[in-house]
């Protein structure tokens, strides 16, 4: 997914506010404060200290600008773009006591989401030749996941649903609770709007085929399949259900999977167990 | 550090309540609303996947109650005890669709923070045998730096200081901003409050050797020291400063270090690169 | 759309609580609390005064809670159900000074709420006999969108787009600043996520033709087309895309609409220009 | 009611703010996000269709600047002053992409503001010749009060109270469970401050006889009574209380009812049943 | 005034949550979670240590509540009765670690609201004999002037405007930038709402003299004047103004004022400057 | 404490914004807009009418700011410096309206720190010519702590602990609950972290002397004790713990109490009773 321009800042100023009441509390940077003199001006650089994807860099703006909006902030390497070590990011100028308070939120957003950025990007070279798409999870860090969505596209993956109202993915089990596939895909049927897509998970080739022949959804979720079985499911679902393949999608499996033409890859992983991107702001 | 009281519910509600909506967004859990009978009930177990130890369950519990309050929710394995594979947490009984809206945030909180537990029990366990602690930074996800902290002591780590504002750490910056060591602690003793710790950051054996002379520190900070330079600073310290290691600490470092006598070893890993542990809601 | 279960209280509190604080101020209901003896108590009924769908009324049960939690409130004739003049919709019962205090606020989201329904219900009737189905817009009242959504639900119409994230639409200025539809199409294709559905507006059949060439869209929008126009759209787009008519659609109008064939028919007027449901509480 | 100066943005922003979250969701515009490029920019003109009042102008301008600061936007007709079809309202220049992002919310704010000064203005045209003033009542949009009582305003009528504590309006029921007319009067009486004025209900001539006796309000409103009542009830009630009628006080009745030398004529329809004006945003 | 009923809890619950809030902060009581064992149950008293009139009860049951719903709390001594050094307001049974957490903000409240009821008797113990009223201002604490006005209340005062948006006072600086007492009050005329009362600040008898002549003032706010010149203006004023003195109004001038008819008697002291009345909780 | 640096406004503007909202309400400052020409232009001064010290002028500057960026604001006395009658304190020019819509929530916030600042620095006097230092207590008004500690700064005085999370400090329910001085340091000690701080209060020498053999406390609060008991406290505690003598310490008392070498010397009152300084805005 390509998406020309960034969040408004409207957007994502009432997260980056919170977190810099959380780190600022109710006596401010009190280290700074105590030692810090008042005219002390600095330039810092925003440097990454190992390669990756930059993705936090509008956020990281933005927390400077909300702690002293009087800082010159720039960016050199924008969001969804590659970094590599001691490549410099983004320069900050003016009060060191500022730069200093903002530095950690600042950081830790930054760190994050490139973490993300440069998981998903991982994953995505290894789909390379292939048209399968590397695609997000709701698996992520409660209050982020606006932020966290975007740094999968800044991977270069693609995003599935923002939560449970933007789209119907029914699961194993909603199919036991509403008495098989049948009934399950006729009531979903009966309720969705023609703005929304319709997903449903099948464990086996067997649920797939039922699914294709009830109709009324339009992505299917392969969920735990062996490759050979994803193959067959590919080729069963071709012209009519867009297919997911999902279930501990691990980086050493994605080229093998990706090579069996299916549509999508979704990963938890990407999200919820991402590594921080080594990222320092130097003086 | 062993707290004996959870955290009271006023103060994880507004945090799980921003999830919940987060996820539900406008139109709720679409899918569970069409195609899940109103009368269709569960009874419901939240396992653990993997060993590990529990944090997040009361979030959890707060989490169904809010979506529910006729739920009936039972922890069986509370915040800080170990889990094994296969092992119950949790029970949650009522209203199915109640359940399954409910169920990702849940998750979320409760695998991401179990996840933090468990790693710090993994760091602590290295520890074993000395009487060094495990510690945070503020090296944490915006916004859910209260209840990370929390997991962390459900691992049996401890607590660093919880933002800017409840402790001075004076960092290299600080000192070079200030005009050196001295300068730098002088203004911290004229400023700091008699209810608050100051540390102070030290890369070298000299510089830890000014910090004593000058005094006005409680904790010293020994950054990215090689272990026989720990060994000789823990040494210079005693009696005066506690001690804390920090800079790169991976867990295969633990025993070594701890092995110094330092008092306190801190990784932001703790925090922002721990993985999801895995935890699963069954039907 | 029938979805069967109702929001979680969760989502509705909040727009409930903010307008009781509007009408409540910083003083309370002072009429109430000067003349109305605190151990008075009220048996009320709130009651149709015209024949409509019923809708707010779980709101009307929240306000009332909130205002005082001890009072006995029953649903008799709940969201979506039809009301005729005189019918008993609700009966709320304890101190006569909460029922008062709570009224207004409840009659103005349960009254502009039946309205939007009953006017739904107006359009879904022209449709009888056809498959077309009625839809809203986003020209919803600022704030209010997720509940007049559901009115419109209740009503017996079906949800368009619920903001300008969860699905695309490209209307005639998009067309124009993206290059024509080819281009804007080809955009729109490499970003759109499989979750997520393309709508199109197109003015003349030579557009809707277009559309069809490039394909990439899921659901295409007649706007302002005249009924022949409307009934060779239909025709054309069959099989290939969900066809929605709208522009101007005014109740007398919709029977003829309905009758070419077309998959929905958007109205904004559900939303904007609906009357208050005349609802009364009785003593 | 003329009231010289706008409200400050300040007490605008957190409505309009939110307004634009709904809108905008936790993705933004996909829309405008992936079809219209980055350096794209418009000269957007907010146009009347029909003729009315204008309101929410102030509103809008906030819009597009939350979305995007830097665009320019330009009040021609400003809030209060007459529009005739075609008639140029606004004009806002700048990123294209914002202008459409903000476009609706724009447009909801002032298309129903607009509505609501239209049809106040009618209303007060139908009072020519008289000293009868129109005014609202707390049937208003819940959480729009503020906004619409301006619009209301901006018609050219006058302002009710605007919430419950802001004066005290003693109706039937409150007549009923206090006892009676003496007894409410004088309840509220030994509770009203000098600051605040007091108005009670009447139904009947009768009612109106006793409240002139007890004495103690400023305000009396004439509820439901046909033209000759309220003739003998202004009539009686002059020098003493000022009159307001009210009940179903429809376009068609204002004039006969201003003609008895009531001071106020209260309608709810005002607020919760006016027609969107119709505007528009062309490029 | 006299106000039957207390402010539903739903208005003074945000209060009292930001006051839990910023007590609690990130990390809850840690001193109490470290040391108090949790089945550890304390009954608990709340004790006046000097005399004065009760206020804030209500609140601190609520904080009670919020800090653990389990607790129980009952009020011996409502708001607004007096009490007397070692008389017992309030006890509140359970978890002794919820009570120890709850306390400073309970009574932070209590004698912060307490203080300013028992300092408003005072004023009005001075005014025995007279029928004048003792009244506040708007100089109150930024954020809790509700509850402050309510303590007023609970003081036996009477409260004036709570905000500048319901009711006009003109002042000496809106007389200077209108163009004197004739413009201002012909300005107010023009915009007053029928529910909204005018008051007008006078320094002089000249200008009053000027008020009564030019009329549209309900009341008049007789600054700073001579006891004998407030005499003269209450004549004046007599069955055409209600009568208001004000300007450092000291308790020990009260009666020497209110001897001389006047209707109110403003002061600022008695919620700017109250002192804490003495409160105690007991084990 | 001395802190070089004030506040980011970001810290603040939430607290003035909300002050504003509480004022203004929902209809604005109506007697400014009723009668304040829109083009008439102010230039106010705030002045001091008594001496004292200032505090809240960054605040009254964000409130001016708030109502209208467009007014020219200039501290002339900043916070923390003392200020004579007469003082000009601070200037504001623009818009006559917006200045008179501001200057309540400016003046009330300034007046009551400027009153909490002056009390704090007249406490600080009376320690002239020893090492003691004058501290809060958490006895703050619900909502305001973070600048009236700040106040306090401004007054000379030093900061005690924010809220219960940010120190250990027990007292002598805590003792009782935890079974005694031994067993509750014991359980303070194994739950503090390094960062944090550990007070007890004691009430007796015999205390003092059982917390000195434990250990594990780093001040000691002195509570209610005779001057000679203090004295004899700080002798015993000299070089092991920091000494703080609480109590009833009234202004004529901390001379004496300030002449037994105590540290710090708390007092409630500097926060609960302060009284508002005489300030006011001159046109």
């Amino acid at each position: 997914m390509i998406l020309n321009a960034p969040l408004p800042d409207l957007l994502l100023e009432p997260l980056v506010r919170a977190a810099l009441h959380e780190d600022l509390g109710q006596n401010g940077d009190i280290t700074t404060r105590a030692v810090i003199p008042p005219e002390a001006r600095y330039s810092a650089r925003l440097n990454a200290r190992e390669a990756g994807i930059a993705s936090g860099m509008q956020i990281a703006r933005i927390a400077f600008h909300l702690v002293d909006p009087s800082l010159q902030v720039e960016i050199l390497i924008p969001d969804g773009s590659p970094c590599a070590p001691g490549d410099l990011l983004m320069t900050i100028e003016g009060p060191a006591a500022a730069i200093l308070s903002g530095e950690r939120v600042a950081l830790n957003f930054a760190g994050r989401l490139s973490g993300i950025a440069s998981l998903t990007a991982g994953f995505v070279a290894e789909t390379k030749g292939t048209k399968t798409r590397i695609t997000c999870t709701r698996k992520t860090t409660p209050g982020l996941r606006m932020v966290e969505k975007q740094a999968v596209i800044h991977g270069g993956g693609s995003n599935h649903r923002f939560g449970l109202s933007d789209a119907i993915l029914i699961k194993d089990n909603h199919i036991a609770a509403a008495g098989g596939v049948r009934a399950v895909l006729e009531a979903a049927k009966a309720s969705v709007s023609h703005m929304m897509k319709v997903e449903i998970e099948v464990d086996t080739l067997a649920q797939l085929e039922q699914v294709l022949q009830v109709g009324g959804a339009d992505v299917v979720l392969l969920d735990n399949m062996s490759t050979p079985d994803l193959t067959r499911a590919v080729e069963m679902a071709r012209g009519q259900l867009v297919t997911e393949a999902s279930g501990n999608m691990k980086l050493n499996r994605i080229a093998e999977v990706s090579a069996t033409g299916v549509d999508y890859i979704s990963s938890g992983a990407l999200t919820h167990s991402a590594q921080t991107l080594d990222l320092g702001l130097d003086f």
